[in-house]
């Protein structure tokens, strides 16, 4: 069983800085994947090129990143069968809300798996967990990433935690 | 000069009781229209194919209707250059919100001319004012219309108008 | 390589009428499934064990469905690294809009897979398209879904399409 | 045919900043265009006397930009048949969903195309589509606009583009 | 001291079933109105004329019911110095949140006082509470009012006080 | 140790079938309660009046209930220190969201524990807890209840917990 | 007649910074007022002492400023039968949604004049125009402000217009 | 009596500058508190654990701090029949709007007392309200910092009240 590719498409350059956190937990899990940046409407050939192809080239998950009406992961989704994740790219106006419900509320037949506003490192563990459905190799990275994060946060615990403050 | 043809395009034929609207006003303003429905998730290539000829064969404006991550317009926009109007439709979750955002939110360089929620007559009469303004007789169809619909108005508010209650 | 099972969990058995069409198309799929109703803050315990054990359980995925502070997702996905995914359910008040933002609104580090509000039909299409990404057959019958999906699509314009009204 | 002059109308001169940009599109596109500053509520006869003389003074569209309770647009739309594009300026509250709303939801028979929030450049294109209609050399412009944007956004692809990280 | 007039001016007679609520309340305080129809879109002329003459006329206050892109209100206070008293009305889309913030949210310098959504009863009451500033005998029946509805209250209270349950 | 009284109020009578559900569920728990009707804006000394003596009265908790701009929490909450429960109530706009606003967002210093629109059984469980703070009997018979919520919640599991479909 | 006073109340003195734009304004136009900090939930006496007693102590119109849950306002409406204008102050969450939800959707009986979040100088002028509606000095005082505000427009839009670009 | 402790749970100690304004305030009431930080996500047996055995270890009532789709109220009162206090922490996106939701629509049966939006003066003093239901001595503690907090108010108001300007 070969590694499938994860690719992360971005609308726009300007996403960039919340997508490369995506590229860097992969990067930390080990996993191939590429960085693209195709417009669901300035470079819609490209995009649906790709998404046609994506399967037959390799690829196991594409991820999406998009502000504003943002179409990319569903016109990717409408041209493969592979599982898209949408990211919703917070931009100046509405916080966000306009990309979430843009790339979350796809009719029926044609799903986008959406993660949180800007979430670039979710969408990348969301893509690591469906390679480990059947990978027991990165299930056991995802395990260890995790366990790290839960030592993190016992840290972080161990540190605000106090005695009992007033008298008893 | 001849009269540029109206598309009328529905995402799903379940946005007909509303798009039908468009197709009276039109109807009645003597304009030549079709009516097509054509998903930008289901049907992309559809939805392509028709909108990158739509010039071509002689269409002027593009209506496109579609409801919650209403992509179809902006899919539309994506391949012509002629003027898209979109019609958010209200489904049953946000009043209409997720489809208004979806359709008006355009990033730069792909303007889709959106109208009110459910609006589909209005969306018809801008197809209308679109074609009338090298149209002189369009235009004068407008004014007609819009004089008629004064006259109801005014014909309502005297039904209304009632004399001044109380003394004085 | 076995079939990965998909588990559907309802937090409550007053969203089956939502739910069940996930049930539909899992069978028409031929995917093995099972249905729970568990509850993150009245059965904790259940989802808990749920969850962890799930994937040696031999599950590939796990779908939650919760409104109001859809809390249940969430909760699955802190205890299993498999891909969750999460419907948010449309109860009386806010649309869907409460349940949307707590499922979509994960914390780094423990992404949810979210759908359209009440989209059940799309959340089973995503469990499969994830177990699709190493098994050829789910990959075919996904695409052979599409392309029925395609047809009657295609069928439906070709009801609405008619011929171009007015003279030219 | 002459070429119709677009208005390019502010609600108050602190919308310059949004607005200027449709100037530089303009421009580029080398149609002919005007700029004023008239207010709803402050000169509403300035708009009036505008609006309604607009088409016989040689305009063929109208881009009105305002924020909060955006009136412009709106009341330009009931003085004139010309197509009247809104641009919804965001304010310091609610992210621009005031003016979105004030300008989208216009009632029955007074289109405004309304298009996205701070969106000069989007109103400035959709106005010369509109004059594109029967203009073959407007559009020929906008094809190279479009052309210019494409090759743009494939040179930021290449930019980004990276090499299949991992081992494969 | 001349008792002024008010005016309830309706943008659609669709919005008369709430409407009439505002002019039940000024019959029962006594108080003179007129109930027009008219559209700040359909027939601004009319709008602009009455506002522009309604001091001139004996009308103390004018109140102005819209849905959607409210703009009644704002257009008639761009047109006098008279309070303008604004009910957003609720239409299908949005709960009436586009016609409140398309009411409320006017520029500085035109104020329009804003009440309840649907709240004509509360749009009379302000009328008569404007009126009743240098009026001593309206402010008595305002007086008398609120007590009726202070005794309504009570009697209410009364109805569901129950004693204690459960043991002490 | 006396039993602490529980005060439920409402804003109005048309409040009451929300309301009635915290008194079911209090009569369960057989904690001693009263209930009243009265408004912030209608019968404001009433409030104030109740509000001040009620720890002395021998109240322990006070839950109120109002929709739209809902201030009869706040209202008692400014003339007491017990702990006041809100319990927004959906009206007719925006689903509950101006009433939960009003409730929750309460200044620095007087705070309004705010709970479920329509959320009349979680106010009456909270105040139990609030009581059950320092009464045992109180906290087992809350144990109890959520025992029986929980084999409730076991037994709907079983109904619709089916076996695994398809083959393995 | 005497001159009715005004009263501006803020619910805190943070915020004076938007409060103090409403005492320029009536400076200007030479109308009395006084300035207050009460809190409908720190100092509810206050508030309600001074509700009660405005009218007799020669008060014509209250002004109340509040955020968040902003209740003073409708507190003050409680206990008056004088127009009270209501100020929405945007604070840190929601952009003042929260403030103007809990300001205007008083129930029936107990009306607030809403204007703009944030809109104090629109506040200082509802309260002229209320006093201008039997005082022609008031009544003549605004529309001098309104023509000075005309001419700012006028001069704004002669510095911004601009000569048709391009050729005709 | 022994006095119960307060837990106060952050989410993440990126909350921390927000939840030590409730830790100022129980200090200043010298009532006994831990501060932990643990997460629904990253260390859920920790929050189950501690909640679980929160009411035997003392504890009498738990403050818990989130943002996003903040479950940890949540979670934290699906283990304890403890009254649980949210507060809903402002993140970037939705200005805590999702917090709010994910924090106060819990499901009937599981109550969380929420907050306003980044309340922790007023969760800290909830809780001391909730403890001096039945000690008298936190009771006239919380009355003194209610008198002071008046006084403060009542130094405001001397500070901003001006004389009437103007002539009368």
């Amino acid at each position: 069983m070969t590694i499938k590719k994860i690719a992360i498409i971005m609308g726009s350059d300007s996403d960039y800085p919340v997508v490369k956190n995506a590229g860097t937990i992969l990067t930390e899990l080990g996993l191939p994947f590429i960085t693209r940046v195709m417009s669901a409407h300035r470079t819609p050939e490209l995009v649906e090129a790709f998404a046609s192809g994506a399967r037959d080239e390799g690829f196991g998950v594409i991820i999406a990143a998009a502000g504003k009406a943002a179409h990319l992961a569903g016109v990717i989704a409408a041209h493969t069968s592979l599982p898209v994740i949408g990211i919703p790219i917070k931009s100046s106006a509405f916080g966000g809300l306009d990309a979430l419900l843009s790339t979350v509320q796809m009719p029926k037949g044609v799903p986008v798996a959406t993660v949180t506003v800007d979430g670039a490192e979710n969408a990348a563990l969301l893509a690591a967990q469906i390679l480990a459905v059947q990978d027991q190799a990165i299930a056991e990275k995802l395990s260890a990433l995790r366990l790290q994060m839960k030592e993190d946060a016992i840290a972080k615990d161990k540190e605000y935690a106090c005695h009992t403050f007033g008298g008893e």
